[in-house]
This record gives C-alpha cells, sequence and structure tokens, in this order.
C-alpha cells in the first residue's frame, strides 16, 4: 500500500482530525441551526481559524477578501455558538450546527441566514424568490455604509 | 458607481441567478435531509452540474477528482431528489434540502451521511469519534474494491 493511500484511509475512516485543505491552505465551513438545522452560511476556514473555532467554542472563519482571521460576530455581536461539530469523510469540510447569539443574524444583509433566496425554475426560466427572511438588524448602523 | 460595484449589488439583493464561479468554474453546494436539516454532505457544482441539478430536479455535481460530472446516485442508485435550493449572498455556494432515494446514503462509505465523525476537544486534546451512522450498504458491492 502506498503512503498516499494509508493516509487517504485514515483520513477517511480514523479517530484522527486531519483535515485536508486545499492548495490556498482552506476547508469548507458550513453552519446550520441547532435545533431545525436550517442553513445558515457557508464560508472557509484555515488551520488557525479551526483552532480557535475549537478552542473557543465560537466559529472562527478565515475571509479571503480580507486575508484574515474573522471572528464571526466580533464587530456585530452576531457570534454563532458551536454546539456540534463535524467532518466529512475526506476530511476537507467540516459543519457546525450553531446557536446563533446578538441579532440571530449569520448574514451581513442583517438576515438570519444567507441563504434567503430560493432558486426557481418554471417552464425552463430559471429566478430567484425571496424565502422571506427580513433583516433583524441595520448592517449600516453596525459596520457603516 | 462602478460596474462591478452594480454587479455585486445585484448578485447580491437581486433576482437573478448570477452563480460566482471560483477560479476552476466552481461553486460549493451543501446537502441537508428535508424534514430534518440534518447534514448530508458537500460537494462542488460546474455550471453544467448546476443545469441539469436544476432540470432534473437530482442532485449533479462536478468531480474535482475524476473531473467530470457527476449524476449523484447513477451508480448507486442513490439518487438526491431536490425538494428546495437556495442560493447564498454572494452567489457563490448553493444549499439544498434532499430526499435520499435508494439506500438512502449519500456518503461513498455507505452511510447516511459524510458527516458520521464528531469533533471533540478535551484538554486540549482534539480527538473524532463516531456519531453511530452505520452503512446503509456495502460499498464494495456497489463500486467495487
Amino acid at each position: 500500500m502506498s503512503q498516499d493511500k494509508s493516509i487517504a484511509e485514515e483520513r477517511e475512516t480514523g479517530l484522527q482530525l486531519m483535515p485536508k485543505f486545499d492548495d490556498k491552505g482552506l476547508i469548507t465551513a458550513v453552519v446550520s441551526k441547532a435545533g431545525d438545522g436550517a442553513p445558515l452560511m457557508v464560508a472557509h476556514m484555515n488551520r488557525e481559524a479551526l483552532d480557535l473555532s475549537l478552542e473557543t467554542g465560537e466559529a472562527h472563519f478565515y475571509s479571503r477578501s480580507r486575508a484574515e482571521i474573522w471572528h464571526k460576530g466580533g464587530t456585530s455581536g452576531n457570534v454563532l455558538k458551536i454546539c456540534d461539530i463535524w467532518v466529512d469523510c475526506d476530511q476537507d469540510a467540516v459543519w457546525m450546527s450553531v446557536e446563533p447569539k446578538g441579532h440571530g443574524a449569520a448574514c451581513h444583509t442583517g438576515r438570519e441566514t444567507c441563504f434567503f433566496r430560493r432558486i426557481k425554475t418554471d417552464d425552463g426560466l430559471t429566478k430567484l424568490e425571496m424565502t422571506g427572511h427580513s433583516p433583524l438588524f441595520d448592517p449600516k448602523s453596525v459596520y457603516g455604509s
């Protein structure tokens, strides 16, 4: 058995956390709401963001646009308290079940969820429709314009 | 207002599907179970996989390792029927709520979910523990060894 194969097998079946970071040093991080499992957001973590999330119990991400660690809710108070965190079979994604604090808004638009638009296809025509999630706070008053 | 800014705003607030594919032509695709919102899997879609998913109502992905379109369940029968599909604020991720068909297994290991290991940190030591999802079919008999 080649070394690559045994690492892949250990990653897939073992009980060691061996995140498979991509060529940019990132894994995918999915967030759903504890209780009803509602979709909240998808972001990325590097090693430091994952370590900070595990140490503090609050979701930390790596912001690709700002190229820095991002403590979710650090500015807005909308911290995501991690209730449960799982890793997937090939360890290139984690999934967190969270309790949203503050305004209860995971999205920078002020809404509970980033997934506030449904994709609909009718007669071959694809459109989005709002799911009815209204902003829970005014982003401008928190982040500036 | 620059054209980039107006595209970003339209993408974030508008009712047009304008997926923001990355430099490899991909968006993230998250899958949870209809009903209880349980985590199932995370994969990627290119334009064709997204179009096929919307046209057929069954989840299609782009397999990065095989570099091809992947009709989930095409081999195993474990098709994921899309009940609902949403796009996130910056349109670089979709989230599908699905009804798993066949054996009801989303993971290639035969389990219902790819997220069958919980990350636990005790006394600064991080380990994985099995969530108790047993295989629902024998992958070897479906995919070969």
